[in-house]
């Protein structure tokens, strides 16, 4: 590369360089944030379990509690119940719902899990919490929306909540702070490739 | 609820159950995956990380290349380099690259850290290996996308690879399996909330 182009790269750099610093510059305020993780795409969920992760190397304690579990024992669980110390983990409900069949039962389940999440939403001893496919519980009826913004309002000013699932509520994307949808461009499955250890599971 | 109403909600949900069943039935091929996380909202590399957490749940090996790194230590990188054993963690380059603005060092850098991702492409040890940031240094035309799409196909066969960053190259979208695209509907960056630790950091 000619010194020229390299001159004009470090131009265009600094430049851009320049207009992230005043963005960062702007960006001054510190509390917890909700984070909605939707969309019909791969991610939602491990993006979650990546944040722990992060959450993790700070030191920082951290809540998860799965609404929806599948019928096969998952690898996020098995690894971040390495941490009882660090991470508290609950999985609730018994197989997605269209395995149950149960209404009465799958509210019930719901219900359970989401006092046991008021308890983490009111403890400021928790630095971040994670509601695995709380989207689900709430579009199926089976938790009112309202009730879950309500606590979230009243949660400790440094927590910060993630909330996975696709079809994420209205108000919820109103009110939570960063939201992405995970859009499915291309799926393995739908090529025939059966759902991979480490990746899917 | 009544009886008729759960009975309702029971045969949807077997209705919805055989559709599923009927689908894990016809995805019977098992091999490594290659998963891309692009866009331009928040969750690519924490869902990555998220995978890592999964396939460290299962006893799998895996080896981590960043090849962009902030100017401030991440969490993710605290965290998973307390498992020497299991995980293989590099990070290379020096800040983003409007902050080096030095082209020929940064394409120097990429290069270095792609010959080690070639050892890892070739070594049936690793389970899973995750590329963060790959694709910005392919759109900034550092390492040519073919020399990458190369290294992927001459893979071991059960060896999944995940690779993130915004601009995926089309070439790359085309050869993986599974790609899910992280759209930004809402920023607490841009709502003046600085980027906060177990989540962004």
């Amino acid at each position: 590369m000619t010194d020229k182009m390299n001159s004009k790269h470090r131009d265009r750099m600094k430049r851009q360089k320049a207009v992230v610093d005043a963005g960062i510059e702007k960006a001054t305020e510190e509390r917890g944030i909700v984070i909605v993780l939707t969309g019909n795409g791969k991610g939602k969920s491990s993006s979650g379990f990546g944040m722990v992760a992060r959450a993790l190397g700070h030191g920082m304690k951290v809540a998860v509690v799965q609404f929806i579990k599948g019928s096969f024992s998952t690898g996020e669980e098995a690894f971040f119940r390495r941490f009882p110390g660090e991470v508290e983990y609950h999985v609730m409900g018994e197989g997605f719902t269209w395995e149950t069949q149960d209404k009465s039962r799958d509210i019930a389940t719901a219900r359970k899990a989401w006092e046991l999440v008021l308890g983490f939403l009111q403890d400021a001893g928790i630095d971040l919490i994670l509601l695995d496919e709380l989207n689900i519980v709430t579009k199926l009826g089976y938790l009112p929306i309202e009730e879950v913004i309500e606590a979230l309002k009243t949660r400790p000013p440094m927590q910060h909540v993630i909330i996975t699932g696709r079809g994420a509520d209205k108000t919820l994307i109103d009110y939570a702070d960063t939201v992405t949808e995970m859009r499915d461009i291309k799926h393995a499955y739908r090529a025939g490739i059966k759902a991979q250890k480490g990746v899917e599971l």
